[in-house]
């Protein structure tokens, strides 16, 4: 048995040259041997002309595995991939969906087709897409799934057992849910438990009462917060009244974690959530522009600044090479602070205690981080500038090493209050980005500088 | 039934209140009535002196709890309050911990304390730690777990079920693992088949072969990916004849992920990873002085270019108004294609023709984004500072709006190209972080503009 697995850079190439010789049947031949996931995976990897080609032969072939498959890939691919079908054709593939995932793919269309395709669609996955869009996006009603194993606390193990006979094709069950009589959530028996005790047994004298839980309008962050301090690899959902109306498996909460730090990733370094390296040009135009364009906002203050200041920049020409120096490095004080604040927000809730403590030992961290700084590119900028022949004056040194330091304790102060004031009034902490805090190191940074200079030199 | 997990913020302060007025019993019994991991989250929010209170309580009442509690908090803490004890006493809690999670400890701990502290573990939990120290930090050896269970694949369900009552204290097997007579990995069974077969049926017959592994010098972060790409709740662990030796769980691989972005967030903003808000003062020091003091060895690099054009920007003063912006627009577009680029290398493998096609669509987003933003900036400044009175020169304009183009394709290039040679000398890309994006963008943003400055103003 050798680990299929291992070398995807293989597999990607051959199905793209498979494609480009217009070899479908051996191109078939070589998908239907892999799993449903590794054509995700190559899908993900193939420009899209290539994804039409293998979306329509999986469409002819295999309309189950092209279902497991859609679900797996980019969400924006597979919708607009269906986009070309007929709301009846649209309907068919569904209904091989887990409704979780059938509702993300739906809730990508406009209302009028999301409404045909849904009345296309088998009864019993329509009611269950249905219920789930009842729920705002990003809850755990919207990502739960309704087919779960729930019994009754007086059933005894051996009716439990007839009953997961009964229900095979169920998803896999790792817990079974325990209900009173109206329905309500009371506990949790792990599959093995059914293995050692004896069939008559009831349920309520095995289960685990008092079963971590998350209701239907929980955020998919606290969801997936939840499952990983827990280590469940299944969340039960219940709604305001307890009772049992689904489940959340830890796959699902998988692919959330990636997709939450993505997103932090990507908004710290303001790009607009969601970009992939696959986005055709005009649609990653239309997502970092505006972004550019505030930038060009921001760093607009710090151009008035520097002009407020121009007489002594033309007396002392130096400060202007040595100004960018002291708000880079308030810039980059600011988003290490700025990184580690925004990160430990993500992970834990907000806590005012923390939150002073924290301001406190970066007033302190800043200004160690800022002497030294300072005193070492002083001493730095001194040597190098001898070096070049052109030797600064000590004032000018003493000017620029305060300004650092200064500028260090502006940083470490505006990296701590930023995303903390953005997590209190509700914004997500991960936008307060370094174009934010650079916005305040560059623009105090040259004015601090500046400043400074401008006093001791024209006293 | 109410949910318990909600408010910690009350369960935090609770606690504090209980140590601070020293009311110990009140503490335990408030404690003992809360799970482990409830427990742990507490802990983590706890200044160093309460957690030594918390410790000592737990060693004295519960020392279960206290093993559960340590595998689950921030691994520094848990390292810094054990090494105040006797080897034997931390053997003991280490006792029960799962190996992996005691490896994980021990591997914090200087190399006779660690001999000493395995010498007097209990003999079963001794030799699965010293198997699992074999391994490299960072594999699946490292993190499985040697406790699953495995049974040859002629194994009637009757005797596999009777094996499994016999190891009822195995962790949660929710696979049953199949191997053949040489111990040689060959299916995978889920708890759930052996409830819907007939007790004589034997294994092989109902298994899923050839199963999803990885081997023990497997990278965590691919262990992480499989798992997360095939949906699994476990995965198991081959040697090199793929002999099945161990099992790693979803919770391990949760934690993992959590631990990959934090990493990743920490190294693109320049902070040594593993700075934590509770880092004592001197260990941030530690942690951010470095990257500060190599921020202005890149930095200084700008400032010997505008040193070079000292001329020219004291006969144009608006110059040194204006080259901030050029430097930080290529800054903003190199970190956004940096983040996008880190990002998607970080959950792919590297791709020769990936590489080639993004670098040729990164050249034409800069390029329309340069033009745009450059003429945008150019209109933008243009009527700012005809509104503050000291209206730009035509010549001023264009060169201006002509460096923010050039300066941001160099962004798009550079956010490029630098991660992604990162990524093929087998460095980690997310340390290609803002600040070497940042140093590219800032040099030759300042070096355009003013040499572009230069040929205008002085032919």
């Amino acid at each position: 048995m050798k680990n299929k697995n291992e070398n995807f850079d293989i597999l990607v190439s051959s199905v793209r040259r498979y494609i480009n010789t217009g070899a479908k049947t051996r191109l078939w031949n070589f998908l239907s041997k892999l799993r449903a996931e590794d054509i995700a995976y190559i899908f993900d990897r193939l420009v899209f002309e290539n994804k039409e080609i293998l979306f329509d032969l999986l469409k002819t072939k295999d309309i189950e595995k092209l279902a497991t498959v859609l679900s797996e890939i980019d969400t924006e691919d597979a919708v607009k991939l269906l986009k070309n079908l007929e709301p009846k054709e649209i309907s068919l593939i569904l209904n091989k969906f887990s409704s979780d995932d059938a509702v993300d793919l739906l809730s990508h269309f406009p209302e009028d087709i999301k409404e045909k395709i849904i009345k296309c669609m088998s009864k019993e996955e329509s009611e269950d897409v249905k219920e789930l869009l009842q729920y705002e996006e990003d809850t755990a009603g919207r990502m739960m799934s309704t087919d779960f194993y729930a019994l009754e606390e007086n059933t005894r193990i051996s009716d439990a057992v007839a009953a997961i006979q009964l229900a095979a094709d169920v998803e896999i069950p790792f817990y079974l849910y325990v209900v009173d009589e109206n329905n309500r959530l009371t506990g949790v028996v792990s599959l093995k438990k059914l293995l050692l005790f004896p069939p008559s047994t009831k349920l309520k004298d095995i289960m685990l009462k008092d079963p971590i839980f998350v209701k239907t309008d929980t955020d998919q962050e606290q969801v997936a917060k939840k499952v990983a301090r827990y280590n469940l690899v299944a969340i039960p959902v219940v709604d305001d009244e307890l009772h049992l109306v689904g489940v959340i498996t830890v796959d699902d909460v998988l692919d959330i974690i990636n997709e939450e730090a993505t997103e932090d990733i990507y908004k710290m370094a303001g790009v607009v959530s969601g970009e992939r390296i696959q986005d055709p040009l005009p649609e990653s135009l239309k997502k970092r522009l505006p972004w550019l364009l505030l930038a060009l906002l921001t760093t607009f203050f710090s151009a008035i600044v520097i002009t407020m200041f121009e007489g002594v920049i033309k007396d002392v020409i130096v400060l202007a090479a040595l100004m960018p120096l002291v708000a880079a490095l308030g810039g980059v004080a600011g988003n290490q602070t700025n990184a580690v604040v925004v990160r430990e927000l993500s992970i834990a809730d907000f806590d005012w205690k923390i939150g002073k403590r924290l301001l406190i030992k970066h007033s302190f961290l800043g200004l160690l981080l800022g002497i030294i700084v300072g005193t070492f590119g002083a001493i730095f900028i001194d040597l190098a500038y001898k070096l070049l022949g052109k030797p600064i004056e000590p004032i000018t040194l003493l000017i620029f090493g305060l300004g650092i330091s200064i500028n260090i304790i502006n940083g470490l102060l505006m990296g701590t209050i930023i995303p903390m004031s953005f997590k209190v009034s509700g914004i997500d902490p991960a936008l307060s980005s370094n174009m934010f805090v650079s916005m305040f190191t560059d623009t105090f940074g040259f004015f601090i500088f500046l400043q400074l200079a401008k006093a001791f030199y024209h006293v």
